[in-house]
């Protein structure tokens, strides 16, 4: 028998989603989902874990559930292929976290890289909250529950991921064959990875107002797009211009097709045609931007038209979360059976325990 | 209204109690259970707690948990007065552990004396297990998982109690006035605080072979307490003994009354003039070792029969601690419905969380 092949990816509900989380996993993901090669996928708004650092604003992780589920569905996700589910929803996470922080020293999770980047990222230093710190260890039971086999994730979760795989193998070598070890499945373009903000900083973040949400209206898109950072050194139209780090060429990467060529500037065959001109001289911003705008909108004017129809139907989603969620705890509390009885901590189902017992205290 | 009082209190199930245990915290129990002041008493078996450091050894706390209850009920606790539950059978436990993590500290729990000294004894250093790290907080889940108001412990546990009220003070002033404050009762006398092992190390301990266990039969226990440590420069009968520091004596303060003294040893009064005999010489070590004999004996004995009659009946044990569990997870499963509510995370629940988004996306 073939191992089934299962998906367990998610989000933080802390913010809507915006083209950087669409390039780096959603459009992956939905491709996934539409491959037909997975048997089952997970897909986990990971509110319990946006807690960790949020656990005194839950009305902001609780208002952005909705916002990840819409813009899930909007994206592509189909419930019927794609289990869409809220973490907190599945009480036997937390069981399974709790066991497994048996298995993992504290030293440990302090080496983490990705743990130890984070904590400097949100300036935390000495006030780590214990939920926070051992967040790789909850993330790890996200994943075994469902017997996860397969990550998407950025190369930067790699960490995470080997961590679940020492908790995988310490599991089953002390208790029993029980939990499945899971890969990571990268991104297959480098400019999947991270998407810079429209102001050519590292990372969009919602702050910093440098992002375009798959739920902006069309005008907002084209603002944003049109006053978006290039290269400052191209002044005029007739100055050769830089792509390398060019937020504008970055977005094209990500999005535009040969395709996108052939609809919306013939002029060039493809992307590189484009960027060879630039690069010489001669192509002002504003035409690039333009074109940038027209791939933005064909890529997410069908997201915003399906965003449209689940906004008018939020009981529809709750419901459909709720279904998801139901579906999953049921997956969950298999693996949690399985896991007790290995540690054979199923004392009121093991009947041989009591004929044990009963037979030790009659000789 | 007067607020309910609730005891939470129990053992890790790591071995037979003995007489250690049954001096600093049973007898004091079923006192407290039979003074008829307490409207829920719940007396846990801390297997989850048990397995923090003996996750590599489970068959050790699953055959302990039977000796422990059978202890229990011998020693007279009473399932009609005292919910006996076994915690792993609980997973709100682990539910409300996950949560109060949020809000401690990594820091906070280094500082904490009572792990630090438990880390230091078992030799963990850098090697501490997260679970086993983290136990001041699940150990705050079962207190406020019954909203424990009591718990009967020595002043060595005062640290794990201050733990437990940070967490409720800061979990009701995010969340909203949910959980209960617990208070720490500690023993009457100093003499119930640790009895020291026959040998007179300080501790009693089952690698140490030094402790006299409550399911020790009759001719176990007065051999035990014939090769007592006693003063070691006690030589001949003449000389003068000491009692500070002599293990007899120190039984004696703990289980001796006036009436043992009028039905074993009526040349003395109390244990004071035996004492002053002792000290002032004249008084043979074999002599108070049988009358410390004749009162332990006294004391265990209708333990011991209570334990005969329970050990025929291991499926009746079960069941009780089955019935325990299942009661006590009805409880702490109201207290941690109570819990989400409040901190709005019973999304399904919610009614009005769908209405407001609904009318958010009709404007």
């Amino acid at each position: 028998m073939e191992a089934k092949k299962i998906i367990l990816t998610g989000d933080r509900p802390t913010g809507k989603l915006h083209i950087g989380h669409y390039v780096g996993s959603l459009r992956n993901r939905v491709e996934l989902q539409n491959s037909g090669e997975f048997d089952e996928i997970y897909i986990m708004i990971a509110d319990a874990q946006a807690l960790t650092d949020n656990f005194d604003n839950p009305e902001k992780v609780r208002q952005n559930i909705i916002e990840v589920a819409l813009d899930y569905l909007s994206a592509g996700l189909d419930p019927e292929k794609s289990t869409i589910l809220i973490q907190s929803q599945i009480p036997e996470l937390t069981e399974m976290t709790f066991y497994y922080m048996n298995l993992v020293t504290v030293a440990r999770v302090q080496r983490n890289p990705t743990v130890k980047a984070e904590i400097q990222q949100k300036n935390f230093e000495n006030s780590i909250p214990m939920g926070f710190f051992s967040y790789p260890i909850s993330q790890a039971a996200d994943i075994t529950a469902f017997k996860g086999t397969v990550v998407p994730a950025g190369e930067d979760q790699e960490p995470m991921l080997e961590q679940t795989r020492e908790i995988v193998r310490k599991f089953n070598s002390i208790y029993g064959d029980v939990l499945v070890e899971p890969q990571i499945l990268l991104p297959k373009k480098q400019s999947q990875l991270r998407l810079p903000g429209t102001d050519g900083k590292a990372k969009m973040s919602k702050s910093l107002g440098n992002c375009i949400y798959l739920s902006d209206p069309e005008e907002t898109v084209r603002k944003k797009v049109m006053s978006m950072f290039t290269d400052p050194n191209h002044l005029r139209v007739e100055d050769p211009g830089k792509v390398e780090g060019n937020p504008v060429f970055i977005y094209l990467e990500a999005f535009a097709t040969d395709d996108s060529f052939a609809e919306f500037w013939p002029e060039y065959h493809n992307l590189q045609e484009l960027e060879e001109h630039y690069q010489k001289g001669g192509l002002g911003d504003v035409k690039v931007k333009k074109f940038l705008n027209k791939v933005l909108q064909a890529e997410l004017s069908p997201i915003r038209e399906r965003r449209a129809r689940y906004e008018k139907d939020i009981p529809g989603v709750f419901a459909m979360l709720e279904e998801g969620s139901r579906k999953a705890e049921k997956k969950a509390a298999q693996t949690l059976a399985e896991m007790k009885h290995a540690m054979q901590i199923d004392y009121f189902q093991d009947k041989n325990l009591i004929a044990q017992l009963t037979q030790k205290y009659t000789v």
